[in-house]
């Protein structure tokens, strides 16, 4: 393939990427804020650690800072336009919840809700933070995981055949997965 | 949605995600090696910062401490069995670049080699480590990034309708993106 260099900034050349919308208590107005994230990343996996990266200027980097948890939303390719509100509203001026009208289901491990929307949602305990560059790198422990029954396979894998998970392109525009896996093409990729 | 509580480890529930082919020169044996790596994440605009995580045990992370540089590289769905090839042989024992035939194009801004059949890559020089849980976050400075021409539209952001690229989903298998957007549905998303 022939190449064309450019100076970084140039593209988004690392979407697509899920959508996770982090969750963090605002204690001081008795809600949860939601925050569309797409720079996050599994980090560990003994101890199981997740990161998100947050802009210091954030609301929600000032509220997981204050409560010391988070959790982390992934929805479906239907609710792209809910991932939309939650990114163009801020919780500094706005209750999301009420705004959106958002069910929630509280935490298990934390105290920390989810949301009910979600396919598959984690609540994770702020174990680390670094600052990187313009933004800060929360590392949360896993400690719970919330699944929709039939969203993964026995082998712990996305059911795409059944989901299609939201997935963020940049420039607030969103796309989801081929309902069939490209490869294997044998036998694995079979299983629903 | 109903939800089942379960413990970490049980889902992969951060997955799909790009597949990130790392590469990073292997001076003792005169040649690059290749990983494919997904969890990775973009962690600072400016600087332009993209985040690798690899366990301290894996070749390439011996290799990119010294060398202190690497490369990554995205790749359609087309090539899902050379991803996997490239995940299954280790740079210890095989030479990958004669093993697997990949054809690489010079460094420009530094001096470790892409794949040629990545539709973009990125020179990334290695400014920060951390140890996080298992693995490290390995924070490379992106100085330059190469793409196929028609890869990425005039917002920066990836053709879906013309390219798919490929996406790691846990446990050996791959999926790629639909190739229409799921939103916008105006005007935006018809943008090709």
């Amino acid at each position: 393939m022939v190449h064309v260099s450019s100076v970084p900034g140039s593209y988004y050349f690392y979407y697509p990427r899920l959508v996770c919308v982090v969750g963090v208590r605002d204690e001081s107005k008795a809600t949860t804020n939601f925050a569309p994230v797409a720079w996050t990343t599994p980090l560990s996996s003994d101890p199981p650690l997740f990161g998100v990266c947050l802009s210091p200027k954030t609301y929600s980097h000032q509220l997981v800072l204050k409560t010391g948890e988070f959790t982390v939303n992934f929805l479906t390719q239907k609710h792209a336009a809910l991932a939309d509100n939650l990114g163009r509203l801020s919780g500094r001026e706005t209750d999301k919840v009420k705004a959106l009208a958002l069910d929630l289901e509280p935490g298990e491990a934390l105290s920390t809700p989810i949301l009910t929307v979600a396919y598959v949602a984690a609540e994770c305990a702020l174990v680390e933070r670094h600052h990187v560059g313009d933004q800060t790198l929360l590392v949360g422990e896993v400690h719970q995981i919330h699944a929709a029954p039939d969203a993964f396979d026995a082998d712990g894998v996305l059911r795409i055949r059944n989901l299609s998970p939201l997935l963020y392109l940049g420039s607030n525009r969103y796309a989801t997965t081929e309902r069939h896996p490209v490869f294997p093409l044998g036998e694995a990729a079979t299983k629903v």
